[in-house]
């Protein structure tokens, strides 16, 4: 069974690919990756003998033979990289999936992760799968919500005409061991300016909510649905924590740990969706018994100690250049 | 000035090369286009020196320098053909729009033939520019709805972060001479069956409504925003008709010109929308003294002219093929 990773440097990524070599029956492991948001140090304690790092855009991938399963993860999630390089984030996602197409052995199954963002800033709450979301698509987030729901469009048009095999999850937010200091997002942010006795920046009010789901529990629905189960439901699957939790409210427990910390506000993230809660309806029916099961304060916790131990966020100027960038590209 | 429009063998493309030949400054004029549904015979009255035809795919188009002003309308639009080939549908907008800002001069403008399809099946109407739309990025029809939207995604952003000169319209339905009788849409299909006798099929109810601009008219739109109007203004622009008719309507029109053909009804196109109007109110603005000059009656006269003078229609095989073909692509 040979079986490829794309994107499998990255924070969710390097996590499929550790608990794909629990599974026996995966005798290649193929991880694809250009280390632009993936990190080489995420995949460093791996010493498996099946696995493979192949350093290319995934749009870019020569000849490397055919697959029998292929999850393509490659592409920024947080707005600071893609804004900063969208139309390398369209070429990832878009000319990605076209291309890891091309590399499905017949009758091979390609899983997808796309994103809650291809609701946009939703109307509804929670939202099914069935709703056809509110994106802006000449909007500043419009690179990476538009590929992603391209791309769903490309595997399930693929489906229809072909007949190829395809898993396509939605998934919410995601936290925990392995996230950049530098992503961007409200969770790692936090916790990386806090331990640096740095204020916690908010941007805009805060009230905006979202599905903080952790990495563990969001892999085990990943695993669940892509190969431990047997279910023909092609997908979308909404794969995320119904808990909804403002920003705020994840900034002043981040606070409760570090309690000197100060809170300040930044202007608001343009087009920052006001809210976002998954609808697990279809995940309950498809992948019975999974639910997250890491309570959210939990999870920040643990974030908190594996951040704690990872040397490169006493390197201060690095997270300065990080933040410049951050708000060159979210203030404009 | 060198101009370059892909697919500019096709129906509305092939006008706007006769448009661009008018200007004295176009020095030299690319077509690109591979003739999957462009046909040679719409340019084969041009023997302007000035003109350079090209057959290939937009998205795999060899180094032919740089260009001044750069018109992308490579595209199928007519749903069975786009159903057909759907990541061929993709490769021609997404890959093609990033493959020509590559052949972009600094300082050149592309524009982009987008469309209402961006809309989707419209829960406000008329439709404003800045409504989201309603478009499930995972059904049949969305190889094409979602790689416009993508399109428009790659351009709005390729400004924001290279401040690269765009124009986008949204073209609602266009209707009249070099249509391909095996289109697929109403018009076309009605004109071209009630010619030769056969009975005019219309899909569900006939009441969805559409808005049929006639093609002089909306090149000399295209034309306005592309060229001759000076604004800034990069789009999204309606460019349309905003008289809104009833496809039921359409059909009855065409047999008031042909009184013996009987009206049939099929089952419904997959996710057909049921409506679609231009708010107009940003071309008013940006467009001034343009307007959709040619009543829709007038229009279809026109358009019935023509197809009568069309000896391809005389082929019955041809069509039989054709109509087997959107059968079996619209009624799945």
């Amino acid at each position: 069974m040979r079986v490829l990773v794309s994107g499998g440097g990255g924070f969710i990524g390097s996590h499929l690919v550790d608990r794909l070599l629990l599974r026996d029956d995966c005798t290649e492991l193929l991880v694809v990756d250009n280390f632009w948001t993936g990190r080489r140090s995420n995949l460093s304690h791996i010493t498996d003998k099946r696995v493979r790092i192949l350093e290319t855009d995934v749009e870019r991938l020569a000849d490397v033979g055919l697959f029998d399963e292929i999850y393509h993860l490659a592409s920024p999630a947080s707005p600071p990289w893609y804004m900063e390089e969208p139309l390398r984030t369209v070429r990832a996602n878009v000319i990605g999936v076209l291309r890891l197409l091309e590399a499905l052995r017949p009758n091979g199954l390609i899983g997808f992760t796309s994103t809650s963002e291809v609701y946009g800033d939703p109307l509804v709450s929670p939202q099914p799968e069935s709703y056809r979301g509110s994106v802006d698509c000449t909007g500043p987030r419009s690179s990476y919500d538009e590929s992603k729901r391209c791309s769903e469009a490309i595997l399930f048009e693929s489906r229809r005409v072909s007949g190829t095999q395809i898993k396509v999850v939605r998934l919410f937010n995601v936290f925990g061991p392995r996230t950049r200091p530098d992503d961007g997002r409200a969770v790692s942010n936090f916790i990386s300016q806090a331990l640096r006795g740095k204020p916690i920046t908010v941007y805009g009010n805060g009230l905006q909510t979202r599905s903080w789901g952790y990495v563990d529990d969001i892999i085990d629905g990943l695993a669940r649905f892509f190969w431990l189960q047997p279910t023909d439901y092609p997908g979308p699957l909404n794969v995320g924590n119904d808990r909804e939790i403002s920003v705020i409210d994840v900034a002043r427990y981040v606070q409760s740990r570090f309690p000197k910390t100060p809170i300040v506000h930044l202007p608001p993230a343009p087009q920052d969706p006001t809210n976002r809660r998954p609808d697990l309806t279809i995940a309950n029916r498809e992948l019975p018994g999974w639910a997250c099961q890491v309570p959210y304060e939990e999870g920040i916790d643990r974030a908190i100690a594996w951040f704690s131990k990872n040397e490169e966020l006493r390197s201060a100027s690095h997270d300065d250049v990080a933040a410049e960038f951050r708000k060159s590209a979210l203030h404009m």
